[in-house]
């Protein structure tokens, strides 16, 4: 007997963490689905995690060795953690990619940079307009969030529609991109949803979101009343925050000058593809000095106090030509993500000991989340009347709550994290399987995987240090002239003579003096024995174990 | 002509930055002042900045080095990062040291662990009783904290009256310790404070801090309302809450059960100096299965997502017999410390999977801070009416900002990070040096400077990785075959035949096989060849410049 078709839903990233999302749905008898993917993006690294790590992404090994039945990939905005990883990973899909104009602009700009054929990105229009992939119908419906042209799905399937969110918050006046629009989803729900996938990020936040608009009397204000200059630091990819702050600054008679390459790319993007043509007229930076500081406003990159960013540079002393004196203003017109607070408040340090007056979140004025509220999610659910809601973009924590939220209000819900397959076919959500998932490390140039080892050996390196060993043995199998040892990241222990390298060569000498020829002919049980004595030595002396390197050269007859 | 007597104030920690306290004052003739130091405590590691650390403190090289001069080292209170680094350093400065009972006892168990004698660890009782210091007579005035015994002191000198408030919060029921007493601070002001140097912790909480006893309901209700087992964790050093939540427990008919090394020693402590007597009596953890899971309530360890600690075990998996289900209640009674935020986050997400229901800070019910707000630094203010403040215990913003507090309502102040050494003689603090401050860690079991090297180098190895390359030169000067190369951390390049180790041990051989004579005989020379060829390979193949050790073996003739 034919197997029936399922629908299914496989997340590969994004449920279980916020960031690196890529979500696979599926159609067809079990087996032999036919597949589309949506987002395909990056999370950034942390020195506690993945020290010496350039970029995180979802490992897409599952779809990969079934990428014959992948359709196309769909990205629905153009933020990193949608976006990032298309071009570094694309080449293992070789899908086409379908986009809104804007999002198609930075999606292209990824593959280029990756070496990958910008012609795969397809530009396609806003819903009503569809795409067919496979057994999917699939339109980007405009819904509002931070970035022009952020995109829900509106994805057909023969046993029914779902609503893939993906990010987005309930704002009537986003001052950028498509508003939140009622009428719009009522409509797009009237023959029924069967599915809400839904973002999750902000489900334990109690309130209703407010609205990018309520910021323009405060933001104006503070640009107003500042007695100099004013920086002002957002997400480079918060198109929707510059424009407040850049046109804030203009009302305020300010020039607007924009430092960091991040937000002068995201900008011209946005210019090339017509989404901000309002967007206030810019300065050069080599200009800044033509104007008075009273009447300059800068934009700068670095809100997450990364050290490379226009905000740290200008925190740490001259950048561009500009000092920061007493007097000064610096807005921090964003979220700390977590895992960067001790970035920030070493920024924030630097800035108060130059005398300048600095403005964080830490009062809410000055910032909103471009993510839905619990009131707000629920007031989606009442919309569109979901028969399921698969809550995706987002911790466990957040995906659990969020199931909550759902099911007490009668909606069928599952708690699907990276790997759970869901099977969509009938009323309630079923878990069918749990498959292998995993993440892919971009490393320097080299994409790992993150099982490898490698960013463990550095995570150890960094914890206990290194030693190196190097021992020559003759050709008649006896060590020549004791050993050679090299330590790094270890403390001295300065009760020892020679230190802990004389103290470590010392025992690996007397060791190798000891030892009976049969272990000197084996390299194995030889690098064993001199493993145990560097342990030992280095934990008597300083207390710790190092990482530890035997290189063994024989010397040949 | 005789220098005149100055009285001199000098943070060599604390003051720019949360934790490790460590504060001078002198009298005398400048060059010929006579010491008392105030606090030695510590701060935590991070992956970040510290790896492999295991604790931070401030270096006392600069009264080390005038150690003869000391009269006398005084502890406020119990806490890590006041009392902390007592044991570790009081054997470069040797001086007495003053602490009341509770204190003392935890002081000496600091002394007793790094084998320092406990004797030079003095009881002493609270203000009024006085301890004669050179030109000081010091008193320790009880004041509200979150643990047992915590004081100020008063320091008088020639000159006038010190208020050193140490970490304080304007608590009338603080549960353990003395409550805040407006009536006592005004005697002690009665003839006058010429200083206070006071805690600037939470400078910008705009409100007024909230009392211990106000969780006493929130905290109840929770514990009677949650359906199975509770466990609760918060700072093992914070006894107040402790007690608040046992008694909690207690009155909801749960079985206390404390779980972690840290708890159970500061409760042995505290009930051994008699200043917890009322503390509910608690439950061997070996017994925990007589009781219902409903009856229990648990007080574990690693409220900032430690990873040894009972905490994380508990969310882990099974820890000393018990498991968590659905149904169990883990409630955060605590603030998470910035750079925590991840490891917290990852016990919530562990939690969650588990299906217990996890209650944390964000909704500020059922945690108070230890710390005086805006508001009540303004009214210690207003009770001890003091000629000067100098902010301390505080990130450089927070010095600053409360500074900005003290002027405007008329008093003198300065902001004094590490380093800085003001003048008090007068009536307004002057900077009259900038001296060198450090930090020391305890590394494994060893003491290094910051500046060492030792962990930089680990740091640049977690994030480029480590090669070490072994070459042999015989007798006649000439290379023994080829190059040994190790990489640690470091990826591969999938597109060379032999590995990154390959392609570096060809070229290195490479090198080695066209170098001329001169460059073999010179160590240094051959060393600097290898390291760049080395970077460039490892550039050209994957991206990074690895850290690079090269050992260059000779045979001798």
């Amino acid at each position: 007997m034919a197997k029936p078709d399922r629908l299914i839903y496989l997340p590969l990233g994004g449920a279980g963490e916020i960031g690196m999302n890529m979500y696979l749905y599926g159609f067809g008898p079990e087996g032999a689905e036919r597949f589309i993917l949506v987002d395909m993006g990056v999370s950034f690294p942390t020195m506690e995690s993945t020290p010496g790590v350039d970029l995180i992404m979802a490992d897409p090994a599952w779809i990969q060795a079934r990428a014959d039945r992948l359709e196309a990939i769909f990205i629905t905005h153009g933020h990193e953690d949608h976006v990032g990883a298309l071009g570094l990973l694309w080449h293992r899909l070789r899908a086409p990619v379908y986009a809104r104009r804007f999002t198609a602009a930075l999606a292209k700009s990824k593959m280029e940079r990756a070496g990958q054929p910008t012609d795969e990105v397809r530009q396609v229009d806003a819903w009503p307009h569809v795409v067919h992939a496979g057994p999917f119908t699939v339109g980007f419906a405009p819904i509002a969030h931070s970035i022009p042209e952020s995109s829900a799905l509106v994805i057909d399937t023969p046993v029914g529609r779902i609503f893939h969110s993906a990010d987005f918050k309930a704002d009537p006046t986003p001052l950028v991109g498509e508003p939140f629009d009622p009428a719009a989803l009522r409509k797009i729900a009237e023959k029924g949803v069967k599915v809400l996938a839904c973002d999750s990020t902000n489900v334990f936040n109690a309130h209703s979101g407010r609205s990018e608009a309520s910021l323009i009397e405060p933001i104006g204000l503070l640009m107003q009343e500042a007695e100099s200059l004013v920086v002002a630091t957002t997400f480079a990819s918060n198109v929707a925050r510059l424009k407040t702050l850049a046109e804030a600054g203009r009302a305020a008679g300010r020039h607007i000058v924009v430092l960091g390459r991040a937000m002068n790319t995201m900008l011209k993007t946005a210019h090339a593809a017509e989404v901000i043509d309002d967007f206030p007229e810019t300065l050069d930076p080599l200009d800044m000095d033509t104007v008075p500081r009273d009447r300059l406003l800068v934009l700068a990159t670095g809100s997450q106090g990364e050290r490379r960013a226009a905000s740290a540079q200008l925190a740490q002393g001259r950048y561009m030509g500009l000092d920061l004196k007493p007097g000064d203003t610096f807005l921090f017109s964003s979220k700390t993500i977590p895992g960067n607070e001790m970035a920030v408040a070493r920024i924030l340090n630097l800035l108060s000991e130059k005398g300048v007056r600095v403005i964080d979140d830490s009062d809410g004025h000055y910032h909103v989340s471009g993510h839905a509220n619990r009131p707000d999610l629920v007031t989606l659910q009442t919309l569109l009347r979901p028969k399921m809601l698969v809550p995706m973009h987002g911790e466990h924590r957040h995906l659990a709550t969020h199931a909550a939220l759902a099911t007490e209000r009668g909606i069928a819900a599952a708690v699907a994290p990276n790997g759970t397959m869901l099977d969509l076919t009938g009323d309630a959500p079923r878990i069918v399987d749990t498959v292998e998932t995993g993440r892919v490390y971009l490393d320097g140039t080299v994409l790992i995987g993150a099982m490898d080892g490698v960013v463990r050996d550095r995570i150890r390196m960094a914890l206990r240090g290194k030693v190196a060993v190097s021992v020559i043995i003759d050709e008649r199998g006896r060590p020549v002239g004791g050993a050679w040892v090299e330590a790094t990241g270890l403390p001295d222990n300065p009760k020892m003579r020679d230190g802990l390298e004389g103290a470590l060569e010392a025992e690996v000498g007397r060791m190798l003096g000891r030892a009976k020829r049969t272990e000197l002919d084996d390299d194995d049980a030889l690098d064993a024995s001199i493993q145990r004595a560097v342990a030992r030595i280095c934990n008597d002396a300083v207390g710790k174990k190092p990482v530890c390197t035997v290189m063994i050269s024989r010397l040949e007859p």
